[in-house]
């Protein structure tokens, strides 16, 4: 098993708390996002989008996606579970899971991406070239205002954003959390319940991956 | 258990193939998006992102999300399993699953969602009002067409998308290639690979479901 990452990412450092909190190491090569490097012509070979994390399984099966990564390591190592054990805890770890993806980090992604140099006309992940259009930036902003309001509710009298203990929900809002300050937008001083969880999941040790 | 949905639409119809593959059957209540139902103040109590489908488990939990549901289903009603076996099944199905509902469906609904009136000012769901780009028409289609030479790459030599049995990627395929006909973009005539395999797949009971 081989993985390529660019730890400091939003998206990949998901995975990376994921593998911290789950004691899992592995050979591990760096694409250095800034300087180009998903641009190389060995790594596109092996992941035509040029995207990060990478994971190349031992039977050679390429997997791009965090999630469908999550999930592979999850089968093979079960414990400490980070995606559930019940079917319900399955169903609302995802349901936040990808609430907080689609509505938190990729908020953040479209008004970050318009701001970036290195994300000339790829405003979307992947091959296609797409320019950065100025109006994406103030939905990516608008976006982002709901989704605080979404997190603080949520986690109203909550310690976790799924039940009573640590899950990939918690990990996807860290990360968005903290991809927000990527564009000076921390979280709001009157969102007293995420400040709270966040002084909590970001003294975990695992939070220092990425 | 309850679900609210609009089988027809694309999202929604990716659950309800899943659940007739499965045989699952429950109360159901149809919530009309073309009529505004989704807008209804008891329908936004139950779901303020004002989306379909909407499952509500027996204990009161309220899960939005296609993905969420169905992990609960699955989980629920392992047999015929749709979203893998092992470990490599299910990161396989995971990763093919995502990126086809991402580069495939998404590109459709940001081209659709812009030159459909019942969608002014959702162009993306939920209820924070962001404008119909035209730019995103463009965009849509241009990432849709980078969709179709992915998929047609897969399915050579394939019999489904992932493994040697239908899956949940293959359900997220077909409701990918049905949604591009709302915007009169059917899949290019010179894929035969996903000509072959739709053929197969459509003819399935289950693609009756939406």
């Amino acid at each position: 098993m081989k993985l390529y990452s660019y730890p400091a990412a939003p998206n990949p450092r998901r995975l990376h708390i994921f593998m911290a909190e789950k004691g899992i190491e592995m050979p591990f090569e760096p694409i250095d996002l800034m300087k180009g490097g998903q641009f190389d012509p060995s790594f596109v070979a092996l992941n035509p989008m040029s995207t990060v994390p990478v994971l190349v399984t031992d039977d050679g099966t390429v997997l791009t996606q965090v999630v469908a990564i999550c999930d592979y390591l999850e089968a093979l190592h079960p414990e400490p579970s980070l995606l559930g054990r019940t079917a319900l805890e399955k169903g609302e770890i995802r349901e936040w899971s990808t609430r907080i993806f689609n509505e938190g980090v990729m908020a953040v992604a479209e008004a970050f991406r318009k701001s970036n140099p290195n994300f000339a006309n790829r405003s979307i992940p992947g091959p296609v070239s797409l320019a950065q259009e100025p109006v994406l930036v103030e939905r990516g902003l608008k976006r982002l205002e709901h989704f605080w309001s979404t997190l603080e509710t949520r986690l109203a009298g909550r310690e976790f954003v799924v039940g009573d203990s640590f899950s990939m929900a918690d990990i996807d809002a860290l990360c968005a959390c903290d991809f927000g300050k990527w564009i000076r937008k921390s979280v709001p001083a009157e969102c007293v319940n995420i400040a709270r969880w966040y002084a909590v999941v970001s003294a975990r040790p695992s939070a220092k991956a990425g």
